[in-house]
């Protein structure tokens, strides 16, 4: 972890690129905002290869995904990769259908993704382990170390299983971010959001180890002091208040946390 | 009315499947989540089928409706029929456009849905009734009793006229519910997530009677008890408060409008 | 300036269709709502005729346009200029990709706008003159008046260059905006959101020189109000503040900046 990747972030604003579900796109956009990185958001088959060319990240969530979309997002990655622009793949709601599953392994066969981000039960389908879920939520309980590694090493990137304890398999490490507070749980989103600032920090130049640890590790304290504030009561509140706490310096969100 | 009903969808968190439209869906996922469902939110004509057959409830809205979700409707309108997951239609702007009303014809033509709700301009367009409307706000004044009654006996279901008191015809009979804060006709997406937390509710094991009645009952209280808070000064401060309302209990928000 | 525009526009509840990007169509319906119109958002084809048709104003922004959305402004243009509703184009991101850029051309060329307004780097590529931008965010530094002026004469507009002042020219007289809170460049949809509420504000029987200078006053005279609440800490609490703020009246809003 480097705390210093947040400053250097909001002094690069980087610009990345979404194609990202609908649900969520106003609570990306502001909260990427607030972070301090630079939200584009297009899915035109037309002007992608574009977007992202001027972008510092891209970022790809399969949730609400058209067949346009799904083009969209092979085109981007395509010049992502060539243009070595770091990608977060979000495989949201994998399990659910077989259309989700082969558009996932459609863009895995064809992008190297630098970091794949998912609940346990998303991550599980991407290597085939049978795991329990209820539409687009994990319920399942089990090796979430074993996923992420396996995930890591199957498609070659970090892997990083979203839960109660963030488990990250990166470079044969194993890292865990307890952070985070439990209304995240209860709004639309927050992974999505998540998927978001990983790919903000992913711009800097540090290691990719300390680039995703710090991105877990703000994000889960930044709930947690958010939560805290004495005009939250839940999670209608909090959603404002978190808007709030991304735009916090790391030192702040520690102090409160002890 | 069964205020257990409420415990009851907090107990199962019902997966809720939405075809809706774009402006709401964000406010929509977090107000159901808030209450206690979990949403699903997607409209690609390849998954909604899989996705109808995972759910235990399913809203169609025609806000934004593009040809692509109608086809997307008629999919997973038919499997639920076939399940015998209930139904919510919400036939949002239907006076507007001749695409609205043959959309809505064609939904109700070729799927049995469960409940109805609209404001009064809607559902007197659904039976043929002249009724002042603005866009996609009823302004008329008329026999809104008589409008629930035919709705209900034209389709076949329970009708919902919604306004500052909602008028429901169950069965033959008037429910009549006066809960509800003028908040709710000031903010974009109220009679959405309404149909979203019936819809919820009708995945009970009670009658559809209570489950209509009880739903109605709590969002009015909900936002009653939302618009009350200090911290609440007009609408936009009050869509947050209303998300925190509807998580709280049944007792609380009766209480807290003595 | 016309203060009484704003009373005239709360009166009268206009209906304002808008043909806008999905990021921020939540906030813009909200906000518009709050302000005193009454927002429509379709972008079928098959129905954006019929709802122009009953509309008093028509917003078209260009933010995550598809080429599908592209049609629909066109056909929508056209029936607004046929019937007399006054336009409002935003040029979201035109300089990003020539995909805008290309579709900027043609709703320009098919269509008389009555206003266009954009950041300077937007505006700039409308009349080819070379300027800083980044992703959807302007950036250089230049003769913004020079800008707003040439604007306004090639497309025989309104034109209002937005910014930290924000220049208007308005048959051949320049207008200088200097409300405005910097939060506003710290959340999605700002601009998008002053579209929709300039387009209100044509919608009365007053000069178009005093609608523009009124909304734009007013507009950032509620970020100036909203920001200054006890219970707005960053961005996430002002969003809520400000769509309150837009609510109120011009006097109270004025009384509250002194």
């Amino acid at each position: 972890m480097n705390k210093e990747i947040i400053t250097k972030v909001r002094n690069k604003c980087p610009l990345i690129h979404h194609v990202t579900n609908q649900v969520v796109m106003n609570f990306t956009a502001n909260g990427l905002l607030a972070f301090g990185g630079s939200p584009i958001m297009a899915k035109a088959e037309e002007e992608v290869e574009e977007m992202v060319s001027i972008s510092d990240g891209l970022l790809l969530n399969i949730g609400t995904l058209l067949t346009r979309d799904l083009e969209a997002m092979l085109l981007a990655g395509k010049v992502a990769n060539k243009l070595n622009v770091p990608i977060v793949f979000d495989p949201v709601g994998i399990a659910a259908t077989s259309f989700r599953a082969e558009a996932a392994k459609r863009i895995l066969e064809n992008i190297q993704v630098t970091v794949i981000k998912g609940n346990a039960g998303e991550m599980a389908h991407l290597i085939d382990i049978p795991w329990k879920t209820k539409g687009v939520a994990s319920t399942g309980d089990g090796n979430t170390k074993e996923l992420a590694l396996k995930v890591a090493e199957k498609y070659g990137t970090t892997a990083i299983v979203t839960g109660g304890v963030d488990i990250v398999s990166m470079q044969n490490e194993i890292y865990m971010n307890d952070t985070g507070h439990p209304f995240l749980t209860k709004i639309t989103g927050a992974g999505c959001l998540l998927g978001s600032i990983i790919t903000a920090c992913l711009t800097t130049d540090d290691s990719l180890n300390d680039q995703v640890s710090t991105a877990l590790s703000f994000f889960g304290l930044a709930s947690e002091h958010a939560a805290k504030q004495p005009h939250v009561f839940s999670t209608g509140t909090f959603l404002p208040s978190f808007i709030d706490a991304l735009s916090l310096n790391f030192e702040a969100l520690e102090r409160d946390s002890l």
